[in-house]
């Protein structure tokens, strides 16, 4: 099954190909309390300084870690409401520091206002309806109103709103009911937009499995109740069912066309309906696993596989959001180890995983033309006669394969500097790493240190000069490799006296 | 000419292999004066964070842009002397906020007190005799007094003092006068004396040249004076004279040896002298060439010579400094281009070149019990099982040859984990970058960036079982490579359900 | 009611007056879940960089949120016990890098080793018995060995284990069941001798109401059984019950001579035990007020009436740790306001209080000779003739009465310089300025900013020559003031030309 | 001669009093060498964190440290030259990062392309007329050039040039040769606009005692050679001749106004040119004394003296720059001292000295809109509101006198906070304490932390009520004192159960 497969790449300059990149739009996090952390901060820190994304969605903004719901009895014995948003402020702060805004996610239900004892999660967010609609939209408009006093309001209503989370599954919303959500999109809708009508607000923020019945009900409901939606949101994994090991599960990975076809269902959906024909859809939440504790987010394997469905995740969507931007989590605990199979591009002890350079590619040719695009590769020119290319080598079972790409562009200068940025099982694998250290537990200073270094892309460089008008070079990537390359026109000259050749005595 | 040259290695652990590792004792500098700039600072830091020396050694103390040596006129009109210590003490600070404190060379001369205007260097050292030796003796005598003030007596009595630079030389010394420098050496030698009796102060300093002569006569002179000259110094470099290039000067490397015997010498000259037998040697500077605008020194083939020499230098010396940490230098005045053949192990921009972790390496051994030593590889037992080996591949010109290293040690456990930091032409070469970016003058940020983590060893990693009792493996070293790896055994076990080949798809 | 006191102090310098000045041996936290927190570590880092404890004890080690102690069942169907310390090094590394170390208190029981459900507080720490004694010790052990293979047997045994928290109250230990706390406390006490001989262990760990019967009773029992118990330990607060108003607790403080009663009561009688005559009491929990919705905490009288009894806490007991460093608590729920009344000697946003700087004057002579103490006043001397003094004017109750102190040293200088750090109502009174901003409880970043500069102490200095060989000066402090002072001869001379008066145009 | 002097305030709101404020288009600096400093960096940092400018003017450009111009033999013998822009990329990347712009001015002269040996200042730049015009012209457009390359026409086009400095006096252009200076200008005018037309060229840069001849002569120049000059600079200072003492210089103030008329000759003779009516004055440096050790630059007296000239230098002219940010300096040596009455706003050490928050407060208030201005206050409003006061008591001799200023504003809201930061010399003056320390001319790291936190202003705060639609209440400004207020509605209530009086027993 080894091997290797070849194709040659000649990239066009007179044309565009089509390609949506919003790779930075929105990423994931857990729950909004664990935003508190410091280990989360210097992980979000990271991504930020290193990929930079605009928003950042995850659950538990209305649970009671966060302790904005409170109630207490006055004088006659009354049940009063009070608010409380000293932690949301901190949360908040803090993401403006790192220069992100919320996606807001409107959920879980406070304890004191649900009507059940339904939860989820290790750190059990409440599931249930509320005692009283109007209950949870003072809350909300409350909540909205104090961000924007704090913010401005300009700011906040440039931040999306979303109602609930996946309420088509029980373990989400009680009974997954229907009927329910509907009422709890529609007063919310309306809550919000009393608050400030430029808010944007969507749902139906459905786990991808259910999308046919759940989609196309939730917009016949907006059709008749004539409720403007301003996007649809649902969700996006590529895996089978988990078989479950001590704290680990193992899942087999679902081709990428299976999804790809999966996403273009919803946008048939949404298209048929003449009201809503091209609205927006965000994949709120996508990954391989949906499962916190699958090692595959930590391979290799899973940086190519979504290298892959970066480069076509555009074409039906707005957005999509990589579920998680790092490994401080909890839903199925606290993990005992660094490398767990945790969602995060970011392992704790600020660790980069392979995935993380996938995006922080992707993110680097966010500005560029696209001049070529397949299954392996996408090439984009930029500013001054410099190309970026990302290749990729994406599989579902190991093959051993590798592949060769040979690409020619049209060439002008008479020498071009090659960067490459390599990221493969040989080359930054922090699994490995800490495979090979013993599968540590705890790590010392010195190990984390040493881990972060190693988890950095491999460079190399090299220098082509053109031939009969043509720039032509090959590269291969490994297996479950992917690669950046910077190509750029060289224009200086060396200094008076410089001889590089000289000086490595290869002459 | 190519080719792979193979080595065996066994291990014995019940007897301890002579290896005095003083790596770490002193490193030097660009005059004083530069010690001001941040970009200095930022070299430095990287230096201290990284590696850790305790001493450093430059030029300047008493050259002009130090300003501490000041002339006015009284009301009456008679000229009296004044101190400033501003810079100094800013200097001070600055290397004591690093954790590095100065062995002190004493000069150059200041304008105003110097006999002539004779002057070394871009910068303009004086190098002419003072015009009156009690002043010279105020100087230094104030100085050392404005310290101890500052710093306190228990400090600065720890700090070296070194008289001149290369008296050997008329660049350095008017003339060369050996006489003028034994004037001023026990001059000097009683005034820091009297200050306070702890401080150790030696002397001649020379270049590596004419030792034979200036060394034996130094000595000759104290011992005739009865002065108890606490150390000796001299420098060291290992090659031919230049060939001048536009900015550049190319050498040809002496063979390691060569220079080996040349310090032996004159550790048998001190040794001749029953008043000084045994008596400290220190190499106040070395390097592979003597010039700041040497390519070389940018070079892997760099690393590699000074890996190996770092292995014996310690066999006839007290300790050796590596001309200089940081490219801030001025020599030859204002380099035109980042790499630029500087002395530094660290480029402008806090670039660490491929010598760096040569040092760094050495460093990580430092309280390790040497447990084999030859051409080509040193083996270093730690404290809890653990090992770590440095491998060299050094070379005067290019050869094309690998060397393979098998190692065998005693094994009491199961399994090991080895660690390889690797530094060569193909997997760390930062000049290969710059030259295949097309040798750009000015760095933008991202260059900068990127120059630097391409500057970093790259990290593999393996976990290897016992044989018969025995631990066995091999590494390749490349042409001009130097490895750093570290061995211990692995204790733990593997988290509940993790499977690491199940992950990888191994099986 | 207003007015002033004056008092007149002489100095003698030819005796040392009693003095255990413990000020920085430990302090107190909220629970340990919370060290994770960024703003926890922040404030942290803030009292470590201007203060400098060593020891730091709190509530929460076992608790659930620390996720240590965790069951599962096998294949088999049985349960089975494993323990996650991924939290627990995320503290500790935490603490380790500002430089504090745990003074651990065994407690509270994680939930699946309870054997009951009665909780405390907010965060619901369960305060009943546990199941197993066995399982107890074994978590115990389990932890403690693994303290020691992260961090070394020598560092982890100067750590001081106490036993539970209160047992003396029935929220802290169910039914405060003495018998069942003194078999705790042996079986504990023997499970960490077990892992190393060399921890200290000590309890009973009680508030400061049930001394007699429980201190003799805990020690009585301690000689029954023969249990070389290490050192004793108590709380102690000042203030009576207190009357509730919305979010907050007011209560009347008590006269400082009580509190110092009430202590030396504990001291006699662990004296009155022959066995245990002198041992360590350690008080390790101490405040005004018990509750952490007091608002006394934030304001000058809390600073200037712990002064007071960080003047004599050393008398009887071999530390007293301040319960706690910062306002990251949560005992009673999220704070809704930045000044809350929280025990901290840090308010949320990293503004210190004006108790943190009782501390830190407390803790810069800490190294003096004490050479004068009263109820107003200490006076230590410390190296090369400098002399350090603080200075408060502490009450119960609002009084309008300023204290004047003159103070008389003997003098061998010609001249003085004196320094004086203001802590008053009027001069470092953050409380006031957040008043008077309107009580925001979102403090925007410019008003953190100017919470954090007025937060601080106010400076002003003097000039004072001798008279008569004596020197001699008077200070006044405010109601509620706290006043240091740094007293040190002028030695050096102005500048050439530099002439202070004609500057400030004096003449 | 003491007092009070007392002024009633009476603000409308409905009018717009003219008020141009420029206090952060510019500030000076000395010589571009000392931009490789740590130290400067250091200051440079805290006065664009605190204040922020937004260009910074200095000499040295050219001078021989920068090492821009170079010149070498080739392989026949000519001389050739070459630039090297190391240095420059250095400066000019730091200025990049703390956010500021350089107002490029052009000096001086390189030794190898200069035509005499006339140098100025401690650090020698040669003022002597170019060799060559032609290689001059070439030097600037070289220069310039690479910039583009480096940061983008689009930035350097906009930072400003000025071709010389203060060419009106013989020390700083050789025989101050009026006709010389106009071919320089002219020719670098050309060559300047030749790289880029959107470049702004301006000159005299005289220093403000000739401006009567230069700038009507200078103007005339322009006009008959049909230079569209864009601007016309020139410098202005505010005291009589120094008396030498040592190493000090002491001058008397020339009262306020006196400046004042002389700058609005200026304008007179620029208006009174058809062609030039209205052109842009840059006052390219000014302060109260012209040499860099006057003490009077450290003082509270600058501080206020100052404010009253940034109230009104804004009515005749686009901009004036403070001669400068800093107190690394060199021009008469290096001080002795880190009080020495250099230029800068901060002294070495990092210590702001009063005149620092001169300039931080008229920041504060850049974007309000003036209600009342006269000789001893501003106060302007800003959004929702607020109101921001700047008062001060300035003195040419001290007279004993305070002021006390009673403001009376229209009310909306029932109760306002009122923040008031104090600057005068018994609440914010760094320099007593200095003094009161004896002086020390090297500081240790303790004094100067104590030094920085003595010279932050005084925080106080009140409460006041308004009054029949009225907000009235009066501050006391201090001799040589500056105040800055910032006044707002207080909106918010207390928290439940918040009562502050009761919390400080007021009742």
């Amino acid at each position: 099954m080894a091997g290797i497969e070849k194709k040659t790449i000649q990239v066009q300059l007179d044309q565009e190909v089509s390609f949506n990149n919003q790779v930075d739009y929105c990423v994931g996090t857990g729950r909004m309390g664990l935003a508190l952390q410091k280990e989360y901060y210097d992980q979000l820190k990271l991504v930020q300084e290193e990929i930079g994304f605009q928003y950042i969605r995850g659950h538990g903004l209305f649970s009671d870690d966060m302790a904005i719901y409170q109630e207490y009895e006055d004088d006659e014995g009354n049940t009063k409401v009070e608010y409380n948003f000293t932690y949301l402020d901190l949360v908040m702060d803090s993401y403006q520091s790192l220069g992100i805004k919320p996606f807001l996610e409107l959920g879980f239900m406070p304890e004191k206002m649900a009507s059940g004892n339904q939860t989820v999660f290790y750190w059990k967010g409440n599931v249930t309806q509320p005692k009283s609609y109007d209950g949870w939209c003072d809350l909300v408009k409350a909540t909205l109103q104090h961000l924007i006093e704090r913010y401005g309001a300009e700011q906040v209503t440039t931040w999306p709103v979303e109602v609930w989370n996946e309420p088509n599954l029980s373990v989400f919303w009680k009974d997954a009911d229907m009927d329910e959500y509907f009422k709890l999109f529609e007063r919310t809708f309306y809550a919000v937009k009393q608050v400030d009508a430029r808010f944007r607000i969507g749902g139906p923020a459905i786990c991808g499995v259910d999308d046919e019945r759940w989609i196309r009900e939730f917009l016949q409901f907006c059709k008749e109740r004539n409720i403007p939606v301003d996007f649809v949101t649902r969700h996006h994994y590529n895996t089978e069912m988990p078989e479950r090991e001590g704290h680990y599960g193992y899942q087999v990975l679902t081709a990428s066309e299976y999804g790809k076809e999966n996403l273009h269902t919803t946008r048939n959906i949404v298209d048929s309906f003449d009201a809503f024909k091209g609205k927006e859809i965000h994949i709120t939440e996508f990954n391989t696993s949906y499962i916190p504790n699958n090692p595959i987010h930590d391979t290799n394997q899973n940086a190519a596989y979504l290298a892959n469905q970066l480069s076509w995740l555009g074409d039906d969507n707005a957005s999509y959001s990589y579920w998680t931007f790092g490994d401080i989590f909890e839903e199925m605990g606290v993990p005992f180890s660094p490398f767990h199979g945790g969602f995060g591009m970011v392992a704790n002890g600020g660790i980069p995983k392979p995935t993380f350079w996938t995006f922080q590619f992707f993110k680097q040719i966010k500005d560029g033309i696209c001049r070529f695009r397949d299954d392996n590769t996408l090439v984009v020119e930029k500013l001054n006669g410099k190309y970026c290319i990302i290749a990729w080598n994406h599989n579902v079972t190991r093959t051993g394969k590798k592949i060769e790409l040979s690409y020619t562009f049209p060439a002008n200068e008479k020498e071009y500097s090659i960067i490459i940025q390599q990221v493969d099982e040989k080359t930054c694998n922090p699994l490995q790493l800490w495979h090979n250290l013993g599968e540590p537990q705890s790590l010392s200073e010195a190990q984390k240190k040493l881990l972060r270094e190693a988890a950095r892309p491999t460079i190399r460089s090299m220098r082509v000069e053109k031939s009969n008008q043509q720039l032509s070079f090959s590269i291969e990537v490994e297996e479950n490799g992917v690669l950046y390359l910077e190509i750029q026109p060289i224009r200086g000259i060396s200094d008076r006296g410089y001889d590089y050749k000289r000086v490595m005595q290869y002459e």
